[in-house]
């Protein structure tokens, strides 16, 4: 794999490409392939051993192109690397379980975790490594620079230029990775137009298309139905709006996915504007058009968002708010998982999330034995940018909390991200959250990794927030500290229980653990009244009709 | 500047753009605008308070509408806010000066750095933060969207279809945040064409294109007259060599600006060879096309090359070597500097560079009073990328040292980026690299600045190499450890003359300091013989005469 370039012959990959093209010259006219000729197609182009970026990403799908792989004869087509973001569709791992390919290098596979261990278990499938997005796109740059992609697009012209709508998401990258390295570029579009809405991939960077009898799959995987968040949801992001957001004047953030988060959104227009909060946080967001932020949009909190991807259902909503939303001229979104995972990385204040499980010195992980989900983009937005050199407010008083005391090199003055998890005492079934020690060792030690899955590292979260109170693990200063915050906020857990009441409650003295009451916040207030939009419905009626969410989110 | 948006009004960014175009669309032919006609076009789309990126590169310069830029009528257009990642030309200041702009985000200002320095103090200009490379793109996303876009291109089609060339650099990252937010961009050709070798960027992301009277500055930088190197720079790339990458087997990295790292280059394809190391170390690279790498590419050590940018006089040599470069379908390199910063923050596994000072806690900073200099991209590549999560040899092997027998958070087990930090003990005019007290701590008194302006902060140096020795940080445990470790190769400098001789001996018993004979290297071998092109001619002959220096470089 690591052989020497052999000097002397320096156009091989130039040459390897034109073998490609010919063999595959007979099935297109022009870029055009009709369906029913791709898996000849792909069987014409693809070399055993190929790296290949097969389009699976957070939401849309290349699933006309999966499935042609799935197809393709092992005897011709084997041992591929597959090198994708997602996967999330059964026939992403059947190419492994049909001998096509061999190799996994990915970043999340939530759908497909069980299936991915078993496969792995059974020696079917051998994992490179699982990335966060932004590092797997680094990597096609380095190491893993694909041969072939398979992608996704809404529509092509005559040319070949395409349209991906809202759902640009990964494209760029794999096209840029591809297209400018020798390599073999293949689109599935849902039609073919006269005159593309815009150009999101010039038809210079792609070499076939071929229309997919279906649409591409899409899934909105970031519609929370605000029926269902419960109190102590309300609660909680009542602290992080009073403990947090207020406290250091974040005014860039992610948040992920989830209804703490939601709720959060939801009680911008409500509790944070009774606090005479608008203007002065939220005004900037790396996020996905997530619906539970429209009231928030509405009220004339947000400046601005980017996104990563799209959301089924928001498409006439940010068409009819551009101010806000990244858009082209068509009016529809342009999402760019690259750029906004560096921007959210880079230029962003706070990053605030879940998780299933954090030990006791604040290292979390949604990793359990049997699963292997991977990591999207939780760690590239969940870790401290040491590369990052621009101050503001917020990133200057946690750096200054961090660091004030400390001798040498880690006393000398910088700022840090403010990495928040947030996470009820106990999840469903009644296990805790608070772990002496965390599942992804034992799954380390199963799937043979050389690192446990760790989610987000202790050493760069700065807040843990759960219904008993908001520890600030920025002022400790010992692990001792450290564990006592994490186990004074772990409520009725058994490692909340073990916790040394003294040493808690001088924690709090010192203002490092916060129960509700020390921020000024009243329990009694928690109630579901205080959410901007209480259902679904709600937040349709909010958007003024603009945005039609997905059948499975309409009860009326 | 943080007023919250009125609710109600939701496209005013599209009203705006559409009274630019208004305004401007007496001055173009579809978009086509004579050059004479450019400062009325300027003055027709430009607003008070714009934010407006004017494309200065490293390399390549947008150098026709700087100069545009300066022309217009400030009673007109003023208050600017300038987000671009490189001053380069006297007209980058110049509209400062001049009253046009008042505010300035940004990377770079090498050239500029004294004359930025004096606007500053005189009021005459409001730096907002200065950024790596990544991390200002970012915030295009974010919080420095800008609202109108002055981009260089190679040429252009009647379409508008813009060629970049070899230097495509900053240009998606700019055009993507401006043309996705209802932004304006305008680019200068060098010529008008029947067809564009390729689309860098498609005819719908520009909206406005001059051809400008002479062809765009573009600045060979990366060129490093293999006549210069000495002999201790020799020394000092054989421990490199030998001391970490072949220690760590170090496969992806990226290299400094310098001499000292081009010696490094040159020692591939000999030294390095001698010891076995082809195929073992330096396969993959985020490097711009360094002339001083055609050697170990023609001897088959490189696997592949993602650049930033170009460099001149590299075009033919690239085009026939386009097994190891990123290249289009017309032949000529694709650089992107967005990718290649997100590679080499992510996908690589060792960044090596230089500094001017370095203080004892480690933090090493280019940073002179009266000199507002700017990061690039050190920053981003010499810091440990805490969102990382797949692992290689080197960084396992970093991580590990570095976390070794530390208790909680800081010791749960994860890797670690290698960051070395190459210098001679004595700078020229006898000025000592190591210092008490960085002069950049003066530097931010003087200008105002949040934070000293540390270009590579201690925390994330792994190892310091001097022609005295290398010293590991990783292994250090204590803060005096650490300081003594620096001491220990710090030479007859003030600093190094204070050393604890009998500590330093212990830190070189305990592998944490080693001189070259620890490293089995002989001073004695090292002489400009073992470089494998002793002159820019030896270069020029490597490539076949492929590689066309530019005429500074030429002496023949």
């Amino acid at each position: 794999m690591n052989a020497p370039v052999s000097p002397g012959a320096w156009s091989q990959r130039a040459a390897r490409r034109q073998r490609r093209l010919e063999r595959a010259s007979a099935l297109a006219r022009g870029k055009r392939v009709e369906a029913g000729q791709l898996v000849a197609l792909l069987e014409a182009v693809l070399e055993p051993e190929d790296r290949v970026c097969l389009e699976g990403n957070n939401q849309k799908q290349a699933d006309f192109l999966a499935r042609g792989l799935t197809q393709v004869d092992p005897q011709r087509v084997h041992d591929l690397h597959m090198v994708q973001s997602v996967l999330a569709l059964p026939e992403h791992l059947d190419v492994f379980e049909r001998g096509i390919a061999r190799k996994l290098d990915f970043s999340f596979s939530g759908p497909q975790a069980l299936r991915l261990a078993g496969l792995l278990a059974r020696g079917q499938l051998q994992i490179g490594a699982i990335h966060t997005y932004l590092e797997l796109f680094s990597r096609y740059f380095i190491d893993l620079t694909p041969q072939v992609s398979l992608i996704a697009a809404h529509s092509a012209d005559a040319q070949g230029n395409l349209f991906t709508g809202p759902n640009t998401e990964d494209t760029p990258a794999i096209v840029e990775a591809t297209a400018f390295s020798g390599g073999i570029v293949i689109a599935q579009v849902n039609e073919w137009v006269d005159t593309v809405p815009r150009v999101d991939v010039p038809a210079g960077w792609v070499d076939f298309i071929v229309q997919a009898p279906k649409p591409n799959v899409i899934e909105p995987l970031f519609t929370r139905d605000p029926a269902q968040i419960s109190e102590v949801q309300v609660l909680m992001a009542m602290m992080a709006i009073k403990g947090i957001y207020a406290e250091y004047g974040v005014q860039r953030l992610n948040h992920g996915i989830g209804f703490d988060t939601a709720a959060i959104e939801l009680l911008l227009p409500t509790y944070a504007e009774s606090l005479g909060l608008k203007g002065k946080i939220c005004q900037h967001w790396a996020l996905n058009p997530h619906p539970a932020l429209i009231p928030a949009i509405e009220a004339g909190w947000v400046q601005s968002i980017h996104s990563f991807g799209s959301e089924l259902g928001m498409e006439d909503y940010i068409r009819a708010r551009s101010d806000v939303f990244f858009t082209g001229p068509d009016g529809s979104l342009r999402s760019h998982r690259a750029f906004c995972q560096a921007a959210g990385h880079y230029a962003c204040d706070l990053f605030i999330g879940s998780t299933l499980q954090m030990d006791l010195a604040g290292n979390s992980s949604t990793a359990t034995a049997g699963r292997i989900a991977g990591f999207g983009g939780a760690p590239n937005m969940g870790a401290d940018a040491r590369g990052r050199r621009h101050a503001s407010p917020a990133w200057l008083k946690a750096g200054e909390q961090a660091r004030q005391g400390l001798p040498g090199a880690r006393g000398t003055p910088r700022g840090q991200k403010l990495v928040v998890q947030m996470v009820e005492t106990f999840r469903e079934h009644m296990q805790p959250a608070f772990v002496e020690h965390l599942d992804a060792w034992r799954l380390a030690e199963q799937a043979g990794m050389d690192l446990p899955p760790i989610m987000i590292y202790g050493e760069d979260v700065t807040h843990v927030l759960t219904e008993e109170g908001l520890a600030n693990l920025l002022l400790c200063r010992t692990d001792e500290e450290r564990e006592q915050a994490i186990r004074g906020v772990a409520g009725y857990t058994p490692v909340g229980l073990a916790r040394d009441a003294r040493m808690v409650e001088n924690l709090r003295d010192r203002g490092i653990i916060q129960r509700p009451a020390d921020l000024g916040v009243d329990p009694r207030d928690a109630t579901r009244n205080l959410l901007a939009a209480r259902s679904v419905r709600d937040l349709v009626r909010a958007s003024g009709g603009l945005y039609r969410p997905p059948t499975r989110f309409r009860n009326w």
